[in-house]
């Protein structure tokens, strides 16, 4: 039930120029935000973000966009609608070489995609396009936990009402420290002073 | 497990003329009803009201009233009790033509009621009518999902109470806001621009 | 899952004479305590009392206890240890006359005692005694409603910490007016008028 | 449900000397401790403590170091990591003297490590090394009791989420009264006054 670093992606969800100046406690969910961007990249957690309509919210904010080593464009507001799983699960590779030919039932079974079922998730609006996305992960199997204090919404009341709502559909509720102890694990971890130094 | 309009219907509860003025943050709760029968008929989600003993409490809101394509008049608090399942379940039609000659086991069944089975509702008293009236509509195998700020009672606590005991019971807790960007779902939706003018 | 008043029983927890004082919000608990107990007349519905080691904490007040049919005076905080599910499930009455002169697999069997599996509970400390109480009521396959604005303990966050454990437990937090509510369900009950009186 | 003396054992988590100045409403969150660990002598219970890092974060502080029979250093967050699984389940004793030589069959099984499954555990910071250590004991099988107003983290916001987070798991959320009530049960118990001087 503790987060694995090994197994973990992390989804930065529309954190974009024109809908952050109406978020509620805004600055401080930009801030988790990069913190977790960093974190993940100390524990070589891949980075992923989404962005809602950019020609009307504007790009991801710099901050967050350079922390992701991709960002997807999207008009629904579930991220899964438009193709966020294939990034999160990467069909595997074929078979090479003389492998091909030989007879089906002595190949080799699909080398598996890197496992890595475990979705940390924050972003804006809470109650709507993280919410929905995170929903769908959810249909889809994969393992979520929606980082709290990095998530927001314009009013308070639906960015709580979100929370329960993912709570009561399976997704584990973390804070933005949570996540960087469990991706270190250890005060031995040789990256443990730099996490500490990004949350202190 | 997020909403869709296609199997959606939305039952307005009890916003009547002299029980509004008593309720807790009552502008609120009547303004968000009106948001979700609008947004309902932007969806082209059917819409259902009740009034309890409406010669003592007065009609609905005309605001309200008029969004409902019917109202159902009840003693009962639970609207169950007083045939809202048969609006929401509407009987198959019986076979017509010559195919009630047909032998039994030669008739098509009977044609499956339209399948509207989500629940979208919200009313007063949160911890009365509504309560009473979600409950019987979960033990009666809808899926219920209570839209918490069109919702109200004399009291929070009362109010708050009756959300703890809905969730606990198996429905949904949502907000406005969430219904209507669920039932439009994108950006691209021929009715996102209005669902988002009632909304901000 | 809605209460019903012919499947229900009352048991009104150490409301006592020198533990009161010393409760957070103790009028209002007190008020909804009995009021409670006076709904429970109105519906036909066994009211019982417990107080616990009223040799050095009191009686429970009067307006209390003069509305149960009995009071189990305990030491035990959980009133389950000394004899309340005695009260709460009476034995089934031995046959009488000639059957006990039948061969057995002739007898008709025991009469059954009268089912009154819900158990609608409240009282002080909310962290002590009402939920060792109730929890042992909830071991023993009793359905326990507890109604949280007529219970107190001295702190505030010890009493609801009482109520989270509860619902965790299995136990439905319900409030004074959703019990009254439930055990009239209509407009149109008999004792509907005098149960609004003792509300409003 | 209830806790049982004889089945639990306390563990104090991490109440450094360098640590608790910065926890939030750290003086409460101490005192709580140093009762459970004293209510917890009362009853007999066994007193285990953790340190993190001690060399940098100082001993616990000497009200919770010497109610503690042995207190573990540890530098991962989670002591579980590092032992303290054995000193919850001591390994069985090896039979002595002739039995060694009877054949297998007739050897009595070896002697059961005293049950003490249940682990009422209390520490900081609530979201990181009590959170750790207590999912993990979870996993491991332990029955989990958290008692929240023991616990602290630097931020009400953090300690909050591990409530919730540990709640979800399957922790049970307790008080220090509630553990200190459950243990002794009844007035009648030869430390009940003992217990109650701790409290009040």
């Amino acid at each position: 039930m503790l987060l694995d670093a090994s197994h973990s992606q992390l989804v930065l969800v529309d954190y974009q120029q024109r809908l952050m100046p109406a978020i509620f406690d805004g600055e401080a969910v930009l801030a988790n935000a990069v913190r977790l961007g960093r974190m993940a990249r100390l524990a070589e957690v891949p980075v992923w973000g989404t962005e809602e309509n950019p020609s009307r919210l504007g790009e991801n904010l710099p901050d967050v966009r350079t922390l992701c080593q991709r960002t997807l464009s999207k008009m629904h507001f579930s991220a899964m609608q438009e193709g966020l799983a294939d990034w999160l699960r990467p069909p595997a590779k074929a078979p090479q070489g003389n492998a091909r030919s030989l007879p089906k039932h002595l190949q080799k079974p699909k080398q598996p995609a890197e496992e890595r079922n475990i979705i940390v998730i924050a972003g804006c609006e809470a109650h709507v396009c993280l919410l929905q996305t995170a929903l769908e992960l959810l249909e889809d199997e994969f393992e979520v936990y929606v980082v709290t204090d990095a998530c927001g919404s314009r009013t308070e009341r639906n960015r709580d009402a979100a929370f329960d709502r993912l709570a009561g559909a399976g997704a584990e509720l973390v804070t933005t420290e949570m996540v960087g102890f469990e991706w270190v694990r250890s005060a031995e971890h040789p990256k443990f002073r730099d996490v500490l130094a990004l949350i202190r």
